[in-house]
């Protein structure tokens, strides 16, 4: 989907042709062009970056990583800090000056104008994790008593440093939110129709405290362009754009998954990962993993002298365990899965343990009567020890299922992450049970 | 976030008081009330959707699920059915015919008007996983030739029929897309500008066969609020809505988080899909684990002699098997995170492999250690046992991480899906060549 030819510009570049080069990225995307000069080394990038014309600059910048923007902010003069900074919206001048060293957020300041200044300022105490941090200022705010007249005049006068213009937002003296209003509402009324009458008093906004995570659903069920933040006295003080939802969609299905592979989640692209954090991010897990492991060898080490009198139970072991883990994270999956959609309720508690234990009674039948019928075609005259083996399939899944439905919502009730509950834990856990139930049927039923 | 009190309407809803209710429900956004009739039982579900007000019904139907549909589509006049198919967008409409049984979609295809009824039917022949079955027909369309002036007066009076009136498409006679004008760009041009001059003539688009997946990507990478889709001719046929790729990106993840947990997808949330459905999208894979997992017992099985001479061999198994599987998860979750949000491409096979050989063997090595020392302190005398374990540990995290790393990249370049290489195979896999390690490693090193 790229729309230039990457090495040709590099040639561009490499051959110092900046005014043609310049021409080739005005007609450009500006995500596009910010994906070139990450490919390039900071200091051509740089360059590259100046030549842009003005009302691409900060677009661009703001979709540059940390390192390429303090390369570009430590290279530039003061008079082109300011242009860019009064250009940016406040949530990515935010984004970027919380990656930033100390000195350089502070030459930042400097340029930007006090008003600027002082929102940026405001913006960056929002805690990490709430609707505040991934709110922008630049909103449409509109009076009940204007007419949708003056509101188009008024959008066209002030629209172009606006994030988005197509939801417009209705506040009173004190700025608090008094009802919506789109461009398209206003496209469909009469110039001479009172904002008020037009307007819909019914709106849905978050609070600037709110888990991000919130925020995104309300988009993904209600299919909003954006979204109004309120503070706790209901006055509107900033706005999140649907971009800014998908964003943390994909950020928390991103966590999810590292979660629940038993790794310490990282917002770094794998490739620019190093090494060395890579390492670190994964140590953590195996390591708690590999002592609960440990333990449950130590269960396995009470039944020595089973499998030293009869060492074809070993090698059932892979099979049972294996399958307990499997049946075990299927059902933590999806249970995980629902609870981060939204389609499971702490509430529906009963429900999920009810249908988790039918369905892995249904399915643990399934997988014995298989077993079973292969070890008695496998090992002819040992009855007993495919019995054995059936039965202890059964009840590992059962458990398997049940425990793997239940301890994710276990996790939410104590306000745990439910990803933490997934495959890798699930495992272990069923493992030393599984190996438990085992042996102790084979002790009975095989007399050992 | 609810507007409302759920139990206060269902009891207006059994008193019958319908007048109280629809001025409430009147108030509230589509989505709620779709939700609030898909707790009612059908039939009171099917009155309380007559008396909504008409320019609700269409937007509330389209959010219903089919069997709510299905009740009410079978219990309204033809009258009433023909006014909700012609408000309806197109791609609702099809994701609805695609859901009813052959006689309902007859019936609903006769009360569509000619027109309709064309674009309903050429819309259902794009295939299910294409840009064209999530795209709709309701886009603002302009001319070149037209000024700003012109173009506001035409979206006026046709925008309340649009999905989206804020990006604007512009075709020549022919329909062949020729540029892209938001109507943002228009509020900050003249009115007496020539869309021509105020166009982006630089438009990116998707293809009518193109993968959702894709097409969401370039929602996520660019920030758009519509894409427009068009066929073999480059001709515009449709558009997809920001909202529609959220939908896509959500059910992406729920696809992945479920392939890499052994289940067959499944689009029906957890709560509503029958005890039979989950035990079938479960145990298909089971089954092929459980065999895999057999023949992993089979390689155990030729070590028989071993762990008879020396059963303490056999307490190690589970931490080796759970460790190895756990970092051959983590490799692969990483990996196949990283290809579906488009980090980690085909050709950086050689950059993902030589990475995962320093992590594993940093990992590796600091597993080993801990093992080792715990060993030598748990069975003093035993170095030899210590040092079989800690080796083999040491082998299997090198391999289970190089195979989590390169089995999703082999299998997205031979066209199947990277997903299916996540914990549950890797494991498997794993399990089978940990043993092998494990035991060849004891046989040389403690002679039996």
């Amino acid at each position: 989907m790229e729309q230039y030819n990457i090495d040709e510009l590099r040639e561009l570049v490499e051959a110092k042709k900046y005014v043609e080069l310049k021409t080739i990225l005005a007609e450009q995307n500006e995500i596009d062009v910010a994906l070139f000069l990450e490919e390039l080394d900071p200091e051509p990038a740089t360059v590259v970056f100046r030549i842009l014309p003005k009302e691409m600059a900060a677009e661009v910048f703001a979709a540059l990583s940390a390192p390429v923007q303090q390369h570009i902010v430590e290279a530039i003069t003061d008079r082109e800090l300011s242009a860019i900074i009064e250009d940016l919206y406040i949530d990515d001048a935010v984004d970027m000056l919380e990656e930033l060293p100390a000195n350089v957020v502070k030459r930042v300041l400097r340029n930007a104008k006090p008003d600027t200044r002082t929102l940026i300022n405001q913006f960056l105490k929002y805690p990490d994790n709430s609707a505040g941090s991934i709110m922008t200022a630049e909103f449409v705010d509109l009076k009940k008593a204007m007419t949708v007249r003056d509101a188009f005049a008024y959008i066209r006068r002030t629209g172009i440093d606006k994030e988005t213009v197509y939801t417009c937002y209705v506040i009173d003296a004190s700025r608090r939110l008094e009802g919506v209003v789109s461009v398209k509402d206003l496209f469909l009324a009469r110039d001479d129709q009172l904002i008020e009458e037009v307007m819909d008093r019914n709106v849905i906004c978050a609070s600037t405290l709110d888990d991000p995570e919130e925020v995104a659903h309300l988009f993904s069920k209600y299919g909003f362009l954006s979204l109004p933040v309120v503070d706790h006295e209901q006055r509107l003080v900033g706005i999140v754009t649907v971009d800014d939802a998908v964003e943390v969609i994909e950020q928390e299905a991103t966590e999810d998954f590292e979660i629940m592979a038993a790794l310490s989640p990282s917002e770094t692209p794998y490739l620019k990962t190093s090494v060395l954090s890579l390492a670190k991010n994964r140590i953590v897990w195996l390591l708690v993993l590999m002592v609960s492991a440990m333990l449950t060898g130590g269960v396995l080490g009470k039944f020595e002298h089973a499998f030293a009198a009869m060492p074809l139970l070993v090698t059932f072991i892979p099979m049972l365990t294996d399958t307990g883990g499997n049946a075990g994270s299927q059902s933590s999956t999806l249970v995980i899965r629902g609870m981060a959609v939204g389609e499971i309720e702490n509430r529906d508690f009963l429900r999920v343990l009810w249908k988790e234990l039918r369905v892995s009674m249904l399915v643990g039948a399934i997988l014995s009567l298989v077993n079973f019928v292969r070890l008695i075609i496998t090992y002819p005259g040992n009855e007993m020890i495919a019995l054995t083996v059936a039965l202890s399939l059964f009840a590992t899944v059962v458990i398997a299922k049940t425990i793997g439905g239940v301890l994710p919502m276990a996790a939410k009730f104590l306000k745990a992450d439910p990803a933490i509950m997934a495959a890798p834990l699930i495992t272990t856990i069923v493992d030393a049970v599984s190996l438990l139930v085992y042996f102790n049927i084979a002790m009975r039923l095989l007399n050992i």
